[in-house]
């Protein structure tokens, strides 16, 4: 059906030429930039595919899968990239990666590259606001979408993510096991559900221990090492400094020990840290990292295997399945071995 | 030329028929594994490309460039393929990413998915063993490669790594001019020619330095952070232990000090450390670590540009460029602020 949309359907909506159009599409020098990206939001909208002869390459199965995410180099995503890896390689089918460092126009192009080129399927954890219709074009497009570690309401596919409020739930209560009652969350932002998941345990948490929380303790943001890093010393100004922190991730636990380190306090004897993750550095780490396996590896297989699934005709689920996590217990909370 | 194989000429080398041959290549189940790949060999060596439809979209640059390195999680290439994307940002060129883990078939398979898709060029970090052929096959079939990182004798391209002999040179001057009269070096293997080359850069430190180098101060092998951290038992075990190290790289420096600090001895303090790229994570680390940067985001900007050249028309340089690395003076080598 949206495979019959012509130039001439684009050119008319737009009061163009279709030659402009044809140009636009194959990104020529001769289109003015702002002409192009109307041109080019407009096919999207309108879900044409640009190349016909790509195409009609489609009938076949191309072997090729593509998985994007927010970023490769993230040990997060390499645990579930290296699983979606193992799995594909058992079918043969050669993975792809892009980057979309959140920027959606990086994510559209990358889809239309798979669109183009016929690939299979695509495995993705979206950019932040990402729109249910993307997900729609790709699959009217005949392109199967799975979704990982992020999930789109209303995108109609199958996810697959750790229960994060569960998960950070785990982190709380442990440390108000081990008799704190002043905790901090270090990280993440509302505009991931990753983000929105894990803060909403860390509440629930503190509620459960009957602790009042205080807006000081929740420094949001940092999602990487190097702000955990800077975080550190956010955290070493607070007036009555909590006993506890509670972190967005392993990376952001990690740099922010190295920062509590450069300040003087000792993670795990000085204030207990607990991280979000379990990647692999975090029991080699000094000290030993507490967090929390939120099933990487599990979510990457799931994701493939149902991808396969779907290659092999089976129908889309819509449900977001949540994979189990469970809490390691290691030197950084001061409770470990 | 080499497009003009048929699949007769492989069906006829192989006495074998035309069918066999075109269900092979499409990777049908149809045809024993064995045979597949007697048949995918073939076709290599006799330069065919698999999908004619695919092959005859290549007449039109595709925006398309493949990036394939030994695992993109390394922060190595994190830093080098960071600079590689802006760059091809700037170009408006979609940059797709594969891992080979060293495995040439992986790789081959890349190369054959950018071949059929009509890439525009490829740059590569090449796999272990990988022959000048393969180099060849890809820039027959009009796929310029453009090498970073590693090189390969005879394939006839450019190249760009840093200057890793002299690099790993200046960080052993440094220790020697401290005083140290016994240096180990952990990590690396003579497999790759960044291995080979920082080895040598070591040897000719010592040299330099008057220092008769002993067998027993070189720990070979470790490439990432947690064999980094288990070589930390193997030097702690040393008798007369050196009172300096250094290693192939960051990610095995960080992990050998989380391993140092976990048999109770301070890396900076009770023995000088020092790494080999300067990544992200270097400055943050407790201690601060003392290496060597190489230049990743001169190589990955380079790398693009080159291709970009090609791109234009510009004939293919044969020549490696050498990226002059800088040595920076953090705490773990004891002298640093």
């Amino acid at each position: 059906m949206a495979q019959k949309v012509k130039l001439s359907t684009i050119a008319d909506a737009l009061g163009l030429s279709t030659a402009t159009v044809s140009l636009a599409l194959r990104d020529s020098p001769l289109v003015a930039d702002v002409t192009r990206e109307r041109i080019k939001d407009a096919a999207r909208e309108l879900g044409y595919i640009y190349n016909r002869r790509a195409a009609s390459l489609r009938t076949s199965r191309s072997g090729i899968v593509g998985v994007c995410v927010h970023d490769v180099m993230n040990p997060f995503y390499g645990e579930i990239l290296k699983s979606i890896e193992t799995e594909l390689d058992r079918q043969r089918q050669t993975f792809i990666l892009c980057n979309h460092h959140d920027d959606l126009s990086k994510q559209r192009s990358f889809v239309d590259t798979l669109l183009q080129l016929g690939a299979d399927g695509l495995i993705m954890s979206p950019a932040l606001g990402t729109p249910a219709a993307d997900i729609r074009l790709a699959e009217d497009n005949d392109l199967p979408v799975i979704l990982i570690a992020r999930t789109i309401d209303g995108a109609g596919v199958h996810g697959f993510r750790g229960d994060d409020a569960y998960g950070m739930g785990l982190a709380v209560d442990h440390l108000v096991s081990l008799g704190h009652r002043s905790i901090a969350m270090i990280g993440g932002t509302h505009a991931t559900s990753t983000g929105r998941e894990r803060e909403a345990g860390y509440l629930a948490g503190l509620e459960r221990g009957g602790i009042a929380f205080q807006p000081r303790w929740r420094i949001e943001g940092p999602r990487d090492r190097h702000s955990g890093f800077d975080s550190a010393a956010t955290f070493l100004a607070m007036p009555d400094r909590p006993t506890a922190i509670v972190c967005f991730s392993d990376l952001v636990a990690l740099g922010l020990m190295y920062g509590l380190a450069r300040g003087g306090v000792r993670p795990g004897i000085d204030v207990a840290v607990v991280g979000y993750d379990d990647i692999d550095e975090a029991e080699i780490a000094t000290p030993p990292l507490t967090t929390v396996s939120n099933g990487q590896s599990e979510v990457g297989e799931c994701s493939a295997r149902a991808l396969i699934d779907r290659l092999q005709g089976t129908t889309a689920s819509e449900q977001t399945t949540l994979i189990q996590p469970e809490l390691k217990v290691r030197r950084s909370c001061g409770a470990g071995a």
